[in-house]
């Protein structure tokens, strides 16, 4: 990998934490539905509700929302209030409002990596539009990066396309994520280069059997970045 | 304008019928809530909540059916009920499934163009990713065109990183489209080339006084860009 030209990043709990306050907004959900059914079936039920919705709703904050929403009627068994539905969207706005804080480490090393003078640097994320953009905005990462790229799922095609867009071949990117499914299996089979970084949690949706590979960097820091490039 | 070499075309409206569909479903969300508020009220209401949600929301079906609940449970007065929830949520679905059916004359004047093949040929839209892309993908238009392009918003920045892109200057661009405030006046005022075609109904928000202009032309049919290039 000594010839890595184009370095992305996935957003989400790989630059800032995410997928916490997601599971903060889920045990809100559970404990305001409570006198429904228990927080383990409403999750459950929640799953197969966003599962259901993707191919329409996609991934991000407004679909988790909408999916929060419809899957309450359904365990409310038709008893939902209207104060509880304000209630949901509230929590939903609270995860469009979150603060994208950097988490320890990246901000140095991405000014390092800037500095270095050798990379564009990108952000690569799947989701919605605006509350990436918004997210990048409040996080204040964007003077160390080219752009940011947002596409509705991450797949070999997205990848390809990003490297096109920089004008670079596969085997000269290198993405680094905590999900082994969106940003580390599509860029192997590709034949581009990886630093896995996990997160402490993740979506059970991201979750797939992972394996070893000669373009795969496991790291257990953001900081390690430094040392490889 | 004897120099375009890349003709961006918006989607909703120009390439096939959208705002009759969202005004339907706010009708029929009107007729739901009959029980507590007039139509008028209820839409002048929506409005407001449409219009202190763009922060947050953006623009989009998701974004529609979450100001529609949410207005919902205020215009209700707390009486909302989970029944009338589900269904709106189901006119939301609707809007996500649109046929995306051309204009007539869109198909015929996008094929002539593409043959000619003096053009970069590209969708720019303003909305969610993965409704734009569903719905151009149901369109069957993606043979004619170069790419599709979405942003949060159409800002003069998001035409010019659009020129960018395709390695055009400004004054090669020429914009299609039918909301003078999003397709036309941010493209004037970069120096860039409008056709602006008019749709028979257009959403509040995109009103805007109009004017004339060296770079502006207005067209009735869809099929008479054919006649200017």
């Amino acid at each position: 990998m000594t010839d890595i030209s184009l370095i992305a990043f996935d957003a989400d709990d790989t630059l800032w934490v995410c997928q916490t306050y997601f599971e903060a907004v889920e045990k809100a959900y559970c404990e305001l539905l409570a006198s429904y059914a228990s927080a383990d079936e409403i999750s459950k039920a929640l799953f197969a509700t966003e599962t259901a919705n993707m191919p329409l709703f996609g991934y991000g904050s407004k679909a988790f929302m909408l999916s929060l929403l419809e899957n309450a009627t359904r365990v409310s068994d038709g008893l939902l209030t209207a104060e509880e539905v304000m209630k949901i969207i509230n929590l939903g706005k609270g995860l469009l409002q979150l603060p994208g804080k950097p988490i320890e480490g990246v901000e140095e090393t991405l000014k390092q990596l800037r500095n270095s003078g050798k990379y564009h640097l990108v952000v690569f994320t799947k989701g919605e539009l605006l509350d990436q953009e918004n997210k990048f905005d409040r996080s204040g990462l964007r003077p160390y990066f080219d752009d940011i790229v947002v596409v509705s799922d991450k797949t070999e095609e997205s990848y390809y396309r990003l490297c096109e867009q920089f004008g670079v071949k596969v085997d000269q990117l290198l993405m680094v994520g905590n999900s082994f499914r969106s940003d580390i299996e599509p860029v192997l089979k590709l034949g581009g280069w990886t630093a896995y970084i996990p997160f402490h949690t993740i979506w059970q949706h991201e979750v797939v059997d992972e394996y070893d590979h000669s373009h795969l960097l496991k790291l257990d820091e953001f900081t390690q970045l430094k040392g490889l490039l």
